[in-house]
């Protein structure tokens, strides 16, 4: 969630300085605890803020546990960016995109549903975060001609759904730990990859994200 | 929602039509003045039932609004099955389904969004209602070698999440008129189909269903 206001000066410094304190703050706590067991009163004494304050800046605690998730999933898109860094194939990029997108669901089942019950309900899902980034990847691979898709809109879109379908049935324990080479593969074959080579290329070692 | 729980003889028949009543009725009012507007008591006024009895049934108006969706998207699924007796292509039938599926989508939000937020959050949706159906079209479109996929879980799981993720888009308004066809024709290649030919089928006449 954005401030409610965009100001400038030394007031809206405070103010966002504020705001990322209890974010921090409330990741900290229900990173431990729980969203249930975490109190606006134990954020806003961790955070060393007046409770008052609190409602400044978010409605609920809902509100700000929902910060905390989409700064979670925005800080993971920014670590996945550096792959684009020691890879060259596109492809491989896109791939290695998946497969840590899929492993960290696993791993944070709480990113994960908020990921899920988030990305659909926006208009703006592919212009913003994890969506857009999935968008430019997609992009880039088809300016290098490494994808081949008739209608570029609908293959994106249709990515980005088989995606959260498959770390949905992750969650479910309906697909198992190979999940992401199978996402990445699906994906990639989606995307005009030969099923052979999408396989391959889903397989490849996967550098680690910070 | 099933009846809580399962009895049999006439006790349970009546307390089925009881429910079946109440859900009609919850469906007629719904559907001429939103969910919001809608009160317990007229549902249950025009039921013809005990206020009281309500809560044999459903616990809120959310609970009842659920049921009617479910019954809804159920009621599509019969009516979507019936392509298949027109029909002789799997791949037709198929892409005949998604596009009745994104047109009631863009006719019918409330049934839209409902589908969306239930799909993923469920760990049987590929064994009930239209997520068993795409399944078990997917199987003979496999079985008849009309479809070729490497990962026949992993592929449907794809498919239900690009549906989803379309039926979402043009809801946003991101996708337009078209998006039947272009959902059809993303599935299909996923399924397998060469591209032209995904393209092809995803345009042929489409039988109207009831």
């Amino acid at each position: 969630m954005p401030p409610r206001t965009a100001p400038t000066g030394r007031g809206a410094r405070r103010r966002l300085e504020t705001r990322a304190r209890l974010v921090r703050a409330a990741r900290e706590i229900m990173a431990r605890k729980g969203i249930g067991s975490t109190s606006i009163q134990e954020i806003t004494d961790t955070a060393d803020v007046g409770f008052g304050s609190f409602y400044n800046h978010f409605d609920s605690k809902e509100a700000i546990a929902a910060a905390v998730m989409e700064e979670a999933i925005e800080s993971f898109g920014a670590a996945a960016d550096r792959l684009a860094d020691t890879i060259e194939d596109p492809a491989e990029v896109l791939a290695a995109s998946v497969r840590h997108a899929v492993l960290r669901a696993a791993a944070d089942e709480a990113w994960a549903w908020f990921l899920i019950r988030t990305a659909l309900d926006r208009a703006d899902t592919l212009r913003r975060g994890v969506g857009r980034r999935l968008a430019r990847d997609i992009r880039i691979g088809l300016q290098r001609r490494r994808f081949k898709v008739a209608d570029p809109l609908a293959a994106t879109l249709a990515a980005g759904g088989a995606i959260l379908a498959i770390i949905a049935g992750r969650l479910h324990g309906a697909i198992g730990d190979d999940a992401p080479e199978r996402a990445a593969a699906v994906v990639l074959k989606l995307l005009g990859l030969p099923a052979d080579e999408a396989r391959r290329v889903a397989k490849r070692p996967l550098p680690s994200i910070a």
